[in-house]
């Protein structure tokens, strides 16, 4: 087994509490070998959160660990859980940060609720060394869903997370903009295949209209925005040379719609 | 042996520094694993960065070793040294860095000057690549204090590190102020159980005063200050749904006293 | 074979992009170590990726695997290249990020073309994952430079790489500024003991002439201006107790002249 563990959160790293996970999980799975994803979630930003992890989970070797700690709710009655979709494994708290999976892929869930799994001493505050990190490192060691917790079916999910189809196009949302200020919605390339292919549409988004998905920004001219699929397979609206963020006055969480032209 | 290293250092991660340390320990302990616990301590900072290490280091697995590089007096008299404290080695400059251990712990320590050890060349200012990381490297191959150095037994040591119990109370010091705005001490859950178990107590800090210890700061109203017990075991005052570093106008090194009453 | 291999981007940490590549990496060399230099470049300066990975990169073990995508022509012609120089290899695109290396070392270069050793499905923005990363894996397998392309020679570099020897002395230019505002240039210790060795010199940079090289600025009046050997073995300029780049109105870029007096 590969012991990959990975670990997406909102401490930032001037701190003790990712080295805090990381200690806590040597000392469970002695062969663990760590990637950060990201420790600069903006905080408690469950949205950027979700968009991260979808976006580089599935390229991971088969069994690896995902450790997910954005978690403004921690210390309240929200649950701890971990999830096998497809191939991959993931620990978090049920807070809608995996919401981004579900619509796209089957998975099996669980509610962590065996405390042999758990460090001892459980704080109010820190859950992430004290819950997920000795679970992932658990689950890095082959325990099963079914030992660290029983099965939970409804969990937590964001209307964003979901693009809306129906006979007259698509509705999604932007649910990240990268630092070029492009906009990238939850659209998938597959889905507009799906619903769109060989049609003629309109594209709207704040009080912009586009009429086409170009192969890249850089087929239309300097300072024209433009919608093409970027390299996370997605529906992006940038702009060539420019920020299409601030120049389009559009920001995360924003809708987009495309409507049929028939 | 694990052989784990751990890095603290106010390098930041945008030059080479880090790297250099990296490179240099891969050439003497080829199965070295880093953790980097921050490379953020804001510049010079010893307080920051004797606060960080003392509260993830002693999670690790036995025989961890932790390179600590906060060194604004590299290049003059300061000593090199190195500290076994419980089953941990640390390895950095004798500035102050390692206070937080004196007061709780038991340890032995030596000074870096067997230059068998040592990087060849020895740079003016850079001996976290020279000096300190080599010795981390040998240390973690499992050379021992004895080997490495010589005793010393007066180590630099701040005020702020050793929190005072008299008859009238506690005095301790503000020793870091988390993102959150919370204001965390040096006063351990267990010395306050030690003093001032089931007395009657007043908290003083800044302007504020407090009359008692609650669980979490979700016991008091929103915008009330309160004082409890963190995930580090220490006391901190926070604000439920407030910055109290700000709103109680409070800094890092600000004392705090706790006053029995009779 | 050690399988280190280091990462230097201007991705910065707050998105998925450094994620993917080490999944992909993984994927292809499951036994693969990574060493993150700097994410942290800033966007699109090639100047400095080319300091950060000349000053450590040959600390490493022999065969060590430096991936280096600071890219800001991914998409356009520019060609993907690896180089062996010394006992280490490196792997980005050609344009400039080398050129440290060219007039100090020896090199072989390879233009990678054989679209075996890439991901599928290659992206028009994003290389580091479908090009750059799993070539870097594939070398730290073994492939050799023959296997993953075919030999380049002219390869792109910058003026300010190569600093420049006549009979009148050294011309060089500044390629860094630390966060302490000391100037860094790319004028080797080497250099000036095989060019100035025990001659009387004159410096010149910005409006600021200097008339010798001391040990350390520590041997100038505190606000005074030294030129001295630095931590990475190349001549820099710093005021004692001050920021020169700040004080000196000198900015990466700059030209420094070293005169010889006869």
């Amino acid at each position: 087994m590969s012991q990959i563990i990975t670990l997406t959160t909102d401490f930032g790293t001037q701190d003790h509490y990712v080295s805090a996970m990381k200690a806590v999980m040597l000392g469970i799975a002695p062969g663990a070998r760590f990637v950060d994803v990201s420790h600069e979630i903006p905080p408690q930003d469950i949205m950027a959160g979700a968009w991260v992890i979808r976006n580089s989970a599935f390229l991971y070797p088969p069994e690896t660990v995902h450790l997910v700690v954005v978690d403004p709710g921690v210390g309240t009655s929200r649950h701890p859980i971990a999830l096998k979709v497809k191939d991959q494994y993931f620990v978090g708290p049920d807070n809608g940060i995996f919401s981004l999976f579900f619509d796209e892929f089957d998975y099996q869930a669980c509610k962590l609720n065996n405390k042999k799994y758990w460090r001892e001493g459980l704080s109010q505050t820190f859950h992430g060394r004290d819950v997920f990190a000795p679970v992932a490192a658990h689950m890095s060691n082959g325990a099963s869903l079914e030992e660290i917790g029983e099965p939970i079916e409804d969990l937590v999910t964001y209307h964003w997370a979901v693009p809306i189809a129906d006979k007259d196009g698509l509705q999604g949302w932007v649910v990240h903009i990268d630092r070029f200020g492009n906009l990238i919605t939850n659209i998938s390339d597959d889905l507009l295949d799906e619903h769109l292919k060989d049609h003629q549409l309109k594209i709207y988004v704040g009080n912009t209209m586009l009429d086409k998905i170009v192969n890249t920004f850089a087929d239309v001219e300097d300072g024209e925005p433009a919608a093409y699929i970027g390299s996370s397979g997605m529906l992006e609206i940038g702009i060539n040379k420019g920020n299409a963020a601030r120049m389009l006055s559009v920001d995360k969480g924003a809708q987009i719609s495309i409507v049929l032209q028939k």
